[in-house]
């Protein structure tokens, strides 16, 4: 059983990495980190039920599992390397176990990352991914470095996940637009070139993983500043501004978690090179704020006026 | 919750290592290895009701949990350095977390061990921890280099893990050597020095998790031989030996899984190096058979009579 699900992940993903010196099957495997590099390392769980609902297909929870531990790489500025994979799951369903793997496999082929380790047992359905990237010395995106004055951007869209979970199952979840919201929901895309491209510019990163006000939250709690969002700036998908009405949305947007976009902080003098960087990079990032003196996040529309927030916020483990 | 605790392990375990660039509290660790090591990596998944019973104290949950994967590094010569932790609980009782965090930190500080990652969750009670440790590039001991006419031993005794788990519960577990049984199945001690002065002697190790047989049969297929036991060698406890008879013995000795001892072979001309080496470690190391020829392995008495087998090693997930 534990053969079959990592060796099925295994033979689909990097093989010939020079820096993994022993692979899957001993006690423990062995790799090199590159000279002149330093390893970021992370660990995420998805339990289903909490992460995930009942019914969400394989390929999407092992793709997921992946991916938002890559997001948090991303958000280091680091250059995905190797991954641990630990599961366990009720029964052996073959069908189940090869979808997954197929799914992991598939966002692992973007980044030839390897896996290089994983164990595998009975109980409910819960899988914990262990990330391993390479960064320079002292070139890490951390939480603490925004300063007064400096922009706010995210990447991407944001709210389209939190969407999508409120159109999974429902009547008319067969539209292009629903698809493409519960896809960024199940398949989310960590923004790892996005942030290698920040390393040069920005003074403090976090990826969206539980909503915006909250994980720039906690930019601002680290960096001892706050911060001043333009709600009517927030990038929205079309798909997104289609289905739902502004108030929705803009709840979606600030408070719904699972987007996995990079939120992050610059300095005036580089808003220009990095609005160069990102014209290259595909996903987009947009403006939509900025730091100030003082503590905490408030969102305000375009004419100033507060916006009253229903949300603050997703956390998984409330008790 | 998820702060509480991985931060009360986190202020008990190692703060001071210089190659914690990034300790937790940012999206990822950063972490440095030393130059001219290479790093050994492993995660295992500990499940309530399948790796320990419901009814376990949280403490020696907490240590066993981290002990069954230092137990990885130690069959690799690797010395340990950092720990992930992802952690599924069913609800977030202050008491456990406090134990489960002491019982693991215990542990940790032996090693000077930092906790650089976790994750916690609301689900079932599930432990997954990754840990790395560095090992000089190969000189790494592996599973695949034992030779016809090495010497096959182990450290420690063996069995007591299986006798204790037969233990639990039952009338007269109160019994000193009930408890040391008891104690040998939810405190188990990886041999980590044991596996550092192996690797100058090693030609193969592996840490006996699942069982003697079925741990020493992977060496074998790895290796591409087999293996003789004598089973009037097998180092047994005097508590295991006075509690239960030879046969009962024996099978927990030679099938019973949990012992988390090293077994590891050696040629010959090393032996009374290796004996030297283990005066000086505490745990022992005993010879108890030798590398032939041909696969499997097999067990006989003092008068080369074969033993009968009831069980193969212990698999936790058997569907």
């Amino acid at each position: 059983m534990e053969f079959s699900l990592i060796d099925r992940i295994r033979e689909r993903t990097a093989q010939g990495r020079d820096d993994v010196r022993l692979g899957i099957g001993d006690d423990a495997a062995v790799v090199s980190v590159p000279a002149g590099q330093e390893l970021a390392v992370a660990i995420d769980t998805m339990v289903e039920g909490v992460h995930f609902p009942p019914g969400t297909r394989a390929a999407d929870i092992g793709w997921k599992s992946l991916a938002v531990n890559l997001s948090d790489l991303a958000a280091m500025g680091a250059t995905p390397a190797w991954a641990l994979l630990a599961m366990t799951l009720p029964k052996g369903d073959a069908d189940f176990i090869d979808d997954f793997a197929t799914g992991f496999a598939q966002l692992a082929q973007s980044y030839r990352l390897a896996l290089v380790g994983g164990d595998t047992t009975r109980g409910a359905l819960t899988i914990s991914v262990a990330v391993h990237g390479f960064v320079p010395p002292g070139k890490a995106l951390m939480r603490d470095g925004a300063k007064p004055g400096d922009a706010i951007f995210v990447t991407g869209t944001l709210g389209d996940a939190a969407a999508g979970l409120q159109l999974l199952g429902k009547h008319g979840d067969d539209d292009a637009r629903s698809l493409f919201l519960i896809e960024r929901l199940n398949r989310p895309t960590p923004r790892v070139a996005a942030g290698l491209a920040l390393r040069s510019h920005a003074t403090a990163c976090i990826d969206v993983s539980d909503g915006l006000l909250a994980d720039l939250g906690h930019i601002c709690v680290a960096s001892g500043v706050g911060a001043e969002i333009d709600v009517s700036l927030l990038p929205r998908s079309s798909s997104l501004l289609d289905l739902f009405d502004d108030t929705t949305s803009w709840d979606f947007a600030l408070s719904g978690g699972d987007d996995y976009e990079l939120c992050f902080t610059v300095p005036t003098q580089h808003i220009a090179a990095v609005q160069a960087d990102f014209a290259r990079l595909g996903c987009g990032a947009t403006k939509i704020g900025r730091i100030v003196e003082g503590e905490g996040v408030s969102v305000r529309h375009a004419d100033g006026k507060p916006l009253e927030l229903t949300h603050r916020g997703w956390d998984h483990f409330t008790s």
